[in-house]
């Protein structure tokens, strides 16, 4: 038995092998009683595959994705979620971001929420200090709170969180300090206003498996710095977003890829004697910067909780 | 300040806002020195930007995910492959083993390696026992192994291995012992035989995150009866491969989609009493059946062109 005119069968034959393979696929799941989660599976299935066939994966490909994701998988635990890196530095995290918070009007753009928020911050007064004992030069922040019709929304509650200028949130010293986070609320015109520090930027953790990737994909793991908030008033979609340093060389090379243009914001530098708005007496230079905040109404988003 | 025409943006200014970031994503990967890495990382992200555009996940469909992500990392250890698991219950090890074996003549189709192949299995002579104190229905096999040409491939290295009538493989009982696993080399003509039992099913495990999608998308564990063959000679493309049981009622279900219509043998089952080819004394009932291999040359490798 000879079959000297054996060849590669490279076109319709291969190309049918994979469709019917990935079509027996889609039908496994087609007896699931959650018509999203249906939804949700076969949309993955058909993506992965999708992927695997266009790149032509190999076997050894795959088996160190296997090893890759093993590795996340053992590095990630209460204090260190290397899953959340990944879909940061891939720009999963920030697409999903986009895909929720559709554009609404002139309404002030999200951005990720990151995993440094802690519930419960300090309440302070209008013009009070959220930095603590956190390191830096001191940063005034004002601004308004508007809906995309222009009106004030007073009592709207925000919520604010940095690094310190040594690069850490005060849950990475693991000793419980408070720092670099607090909430307020905004007064009868919709106006607030505090004290903040200057923010700088930091790298995200960098040891594990995501940081060898960004280290072989010759990228950054730097953050642009930036200055979280989240604004929360009831009838309005919540907006989980920063500002960033206009000036800041980071801005083009964010690891998480949460740089949008409307959030650049100016923050003039005072120098040293400048008086402050409020009296403060301070012994350096100090910055400030304005940042009018426009919210959606609640119909113009799915989503209800911020994300965590 | 009023913008009461304000209204939820849709179309383009959404799309653009999306596609956008992918760019910038994309683009962040323009410095990796290793071309196919950069390859792989970007396939990544247009594929995984593109699943999750084209579903609208929400912020809190992309917690959950990152919550099962979770959970399938901190099962796995050194003795339990929950990504592996992951991979094959979406067809993604399958895909990646129907890319890398292209159909080449009549060479015998590859499926997936499984996670219970060892190194060092025990070497048995043609007609020799790789059941050991597997427990189970003896069950002979023999066949050759021939190219594509239809040449015999003499001193062929056949592995093979397979779980015992209790659905178990060796390892999974973590005593040391090795049963139902052997390796032996074809003779002369090309030609090979032993014994082994007669395949049952078993399930994948499934008590962990993996075992909790198939529930929710109403779907088995189960795999379809198998016997593991690998076939390695020189010049020859390694076969991976199993061969399964023609009528058994899983084939259409198999949880890893492994089944090939190719792949699906017929096992006879002789009465006790049915004296067996090589004068073996056996109690009762026992099944035999033919696999003729046919391994495709060395060059026949992954293709350089996708086949669409």
């Amino acid at each position: 038995m000879t079959h000297s005119d054996a060849s590669p069968d490279t076109g319709s034959e291969q190309a049918r092998r994979e469709e019917e393979l990935l079509e027996r696929v889609l039908r496994s799941y087609d007896a699931c009683a959650d018509p999203r989660l249906k939804e949700l599976l076969q949309g993955l299935v058909r993506h992965l595959h999708a992927f695997i066939r266009d790149v032509r994966l190999t076997e050894e490909e795959w088996q160190k994705a296997i090893e890759f994701l093993t590795r996340v998988g053992r590095i990630t635990d209460g204090k260190r979620q290397e899953f959340v890196l990944l879909s940061d530095t891939l720009g999963a995290s920030m697409q999903t971001i986009t895909v929720n918070n559709q554009a609404y009007g002139d309404a002030t753009e999200a951005t990720v929420f990151g995993p440094f928020f802690v519930e419960d911050a300090p309440l302070i007064r209008l013009g009070g200090d959220m930095a603590g004992e956190a390191s830096g030069e001191p940063c005034w922040v004002e601004g308004t709170v508007r809906d995309t019709d222009g009106n004030a929304v007073p009592g709207a509650r925000i919520e604010v969180w940095e690094a310190d200028a040594d690069g850490f949130y005060d849950v990475q010293y693991g000793d419980g300090r408070t720092a670099g986070r607090a909430h307020l609320f905004t007064g009868p015109d919709g106006e607030y206003r505090f004290w903040a520090i200057t923010p700088t930027p930091y790298p995200i953790p960098h040891d594990g498996p995501v940081g060898e990737m960004l280290t072989a994909a010759g990228r950054s793991p730097m953050r642009a710095s930036h200055l979280h908030f989240m604004v929360i008033a009831e009838g309005y979609r919540t907006l989980v977003t920063h500002i960033f340093v206009r000036g800041d060389e980071l801005l083009e090379s964010d690891a998480v890829f949460g740089v949008r243009k409307s959030l650049i914001k100016d923050f003039e530098r005072l120098p040293a004697g400048t008086p402050p708005p409020d009296g403060r007496a301070l012994d350096g230079t100090w910055s400030k910067v304005r940042f009018d905040i426009v919210l959606a109404p609640s119909g113009a988003a799915p989503q209800e909780e911020p994300p965590h």
